[in-house]
C-alpha cells in the first residue's frame, strides 16, 4: 500500500517577513503522517493573486491533496478565496450556508455582519465548507484543495475538521537512533545499510551542541519488517 | 530604490515529516530584512535530485538571490551539491582550498578524512566558498544560488558569511499596533486606509486568546514619510 501526496501553501507575508515564524507547517505534517499521506512539498508565497493562482494549479496537478493556510479573513488583504476560485475558474460570491453559520457568532448579525465580516461567507462555486469550531468563519474544499485559516488555533481545528474527508494511506513508521559522534564517522556504514534496505529510506541529522556534534538517524518505511531489518543494522554499526 | 528578492529553498524529509520544526527561515528573512532584500518565495522539498533541480532553475531565474539549506553534510542523503552542479549543468568535484579548510577539522587528517567526509569538499566547477566558522565544511556560491548547511547554528554563520557579498536595497520599515477588539471592526478603515496610501502595505494579523480575538495591524513601506502618515491614520480609528 503507498501514500497518498501533499502540498501545503503558506500565503502571506507575515511569515516571509521574518515577523513571526510557522507554526502550521509541522501540524499539518503530523497529522498528515497519522492517516499515511506524505506531505511533500511547501511554499510560502505573498499575498499577490498570480502567485497564489500559479501555485495553487501547478500543485493540485502535481499532488493529491493541496492545504492552503491564511488570508481567509475579512480584510483587504484576505485575497485566498477570490484567487482559488479564479485558479479553478469559477464563480465566487457570499453563500447563504456560509452566511448563516457565520451569524451565529453575532449577537445582533442584522448590525454586526458588515460588508468587510460577510467577505468571511465568499465562497466559490462547488465548494464544501469546512468546519471552524473555534472562530465559525468556515474554510472550504474545492476539488482537492482545502483552504483553511492561518491563525494557528483556528488551522489546526480546520486540520482536524478536513482530516476524515481524506483518502489515507499506509502509515510511515519511523525510529530514530541517536549517535554521541560526529556524522563522518556514520556516513560510510549508514550508506551500505541504506542501500541493502530499499524499502527503507536512512535519514542522518547531526546536531551541534556546547561545540560537540552528535547525529540522529532516523529510518523510516510503511513496512514493518523492513524498519526493523534496517534498525537492527543500524544498532550493531561499531 | 527598491528592494532585490531572494527565495529560499529548504531541502529535506526532516521537516516534511514534522520531525522537526524549521527554523532557518524566519533566521534568513530577518537578516535579509536588515539588508533590504525582500523574501519573496520558500520552497520545502524532498531530498530528490529532479525536485532540488527543478526549484533552484525555477527560483534563480525569478528572483536575484537564491539561498538553499540542508543536505551538503558526508552522508548518502546529502545530495544537494551534485544537484546543484546539475542544476547548472557544470561539473563537480573535489577542490583543493575546500579540502584543505575541510582537513582543518581533524587531529590526523591523512587517516580521518576518509571517503565520506570528502563529500564536504565536493565543489560544482566555478562555485565560491562560503565560510563555516563551526564545523569549517564550506558552504558555496554558484551565480545568484547560495549553498548552506541544514543545521541551524551552521546555518546563522553560513548566513553571517553571505550577507556582505549581497546587493541591498531599501529597507523595509515597519510599525505594529495592536487593537483590542476582532478584525471584523477594523476592516473598513484599514481597507481605506490601505488605499490612501499606495507606498505603505497594511496588513492584519488577528490573535485568538482566550477565546478573545485581538488583531495586530502592521504598516511597511521603505518610505519613512509615507509610512508615518499611513500609521497616524492607523491610529485615529476609532
Amino acid at each position: 500500500m503507498s501514500q497518498p501526496t501533499a502540498a501545503m501553501i503558506v500565503i502571506g507575508d507575515e511569515i516571509l517577513s521574518g515577523r513571526t515564524a510557522d507554526v502550521n507547517v509541522q501540524v499539518l505534517a503530523v497529522a498528515l503522517g497519522r492517516a499515511g499521506i506524505a506531505l511533500a512539498e511547501v511554499r510560502m508565497i505573498r499575498d499577490i493573486e498570480g502567485e497564489i493562482i500559479d501555485a495553487v494549479n501547478v500543485l493540485r496537478e502535481k499532488y493529491d491533496n493541496v492545504f492552503t493556510s491564511g488570508g481567509i479573513g475579512p480584510t483587504h488583504d484576505d485575497i485566498t478565496a477570490d484567487s482559488i476560485a479564479a485558479a479553478f475558474g469559477v464563480g465566487i460570491d457570499v453563500r447563504e450556508d456560509a452566511r448563516a453559520i457565520l451569524a451565529t457568532n453575532y449577537a445582533n448579525p442584522e448590525a454586526e455582519l458588515n460588508d468587510m465580516r460577510l467577505r468571511m461567507a465568499r465562497i466559490p462555486d462547488g465548494a464544501t465548507l469546512i468546519d471552524n469550531p473555534v472562530s465559525k468563519a468556515p474554510g472550504f474544499t474545492l476539488g482537492n484543495v482545502h483552504v483553511m485559516a492561518g491563525v494557528p488555533k483556528i488551522f489546526s481545528v480546520m486540520v482536524e475538521s478536513v482530516m476524515p474527508t481524506l483518502t489515507g494511506g499506509a502509515v510511515m513508521l519511523s525510529e530514530e537512533l541517536h549517535f554521541d559522534r560526529g556524522e563522518g564517522q556514520l556516513a560510510k556504514p549508514l550508506s551500505l545499510i541504506d542501500a541493502a534496505h530499499p524499502l527503507v529510506s536512512i535519514g542522518s541529522y547531526p546536531r551541534a551542541k556546547d561545540g560537540r556534534f552528535t547525529v540522529n538517524v532516523v529510518a523510516r518505511s510503511t513496512d514493518a519488517d523492513a524498519l526493523a531489518a534496517a534498525v537492527a543494522d543500524i544498532r550493531a554499526i561499531d
